[in-house]
């Protein structure tokens, strides 16, 4: 396993849809805390036209506190606009976690507090409101990690 | 601006949606090469929710040779799983031109043998028949396109 990414109650199945497709292409698992904005039932994956979606390594926790006390001695990385490093500054090891907020909101504050020195951001230009689709950031941020653990078992 | 982003007769208008966010919020210029699976006038941008649209430094090809002919000069890469050299080897420069291929079938094969020299792909796992999707891959390649520039303007 090469990297561990967390969904922080995801809000938009598509979004949910297209980082797993990244997560089963790149060896990386796929964690969910909820609640989620949308059903993960066989029947809803299928409609989806999720094909991969069986071969995902999937883990959903009921919480963050849950997943946290869980994965008590790993890594965590917190990845907000409201981060001063850059997300290419950090040295990713193998079974880092990377945490991404909700689609409207981000992360909340307690935990952006909580966690101070270990949040990143992917600089952007300063023109709008509006940030980068959140499946693109996790697409960015992994493939960085990815990158530099020299790109294991992938061709 | 920072690099020209090319997608070749793109048939979903979320990945465009998404792209043109990314293009926006990179400085990149963003090409489309006719024919579109979709609209892309007022009516259909608003009813998708691209508030970010008039921001997109955007240019309408009629054919990839109408483009080739127009941006002579400049260096092109063309971004397709049959590469042999990885995006990461690349070394951009700004006003690069990176092509996407069709989500349904990438580019066509004389597009690939014309331009041997300059495919690139990104890597992934070998255990399913799908790719990234390609607003990911996008965000992917220009990031890494960015990171080597080093951001320039972005924050």
């Amino acid at each position: 396993m090469n990297l561990n990414i967390v969904l922080f109650q995801p809000e938009i199945p598509q979004n949910t849809g297209n980082i797993g497709r990244t997560c089963v292409l790149t060896n990386c698992k796929l964690h969910l805390i909820k609640p989620l904005g949308f059903s993960l039932d066989e029947k809803a994956v299928k409609r989806c036209g999720l094909d991969y979606w069986p071969l995902l390594d999937l883990e959903i926790h009921e919480s963050y506190e849950a997943l946290r006390e869980k994965y008590k001695e790993s890594n965590f990385y917190f990845c907000t606009t409201k981060a001063t490093k850059y997300y290419h500054e950090a040295e990713f090891k193998e079974g880092d976690f990377l945490v991404f907020g909700r689609e409207s909101s981000g992360l909340p504050d307690y935990i952006r507090q909580e966690n101070k020195e270990t949040l990143i951001k992917v600089p952007m230009i300063d023109t709008t409101e509006r940030s980068l689709n959140l499946s693109n950031t996790v697409a960015i941020i992994a493939y960085e990690g990815l990158r530099q653990l020299g790109f294991k078992h992938m061709k």
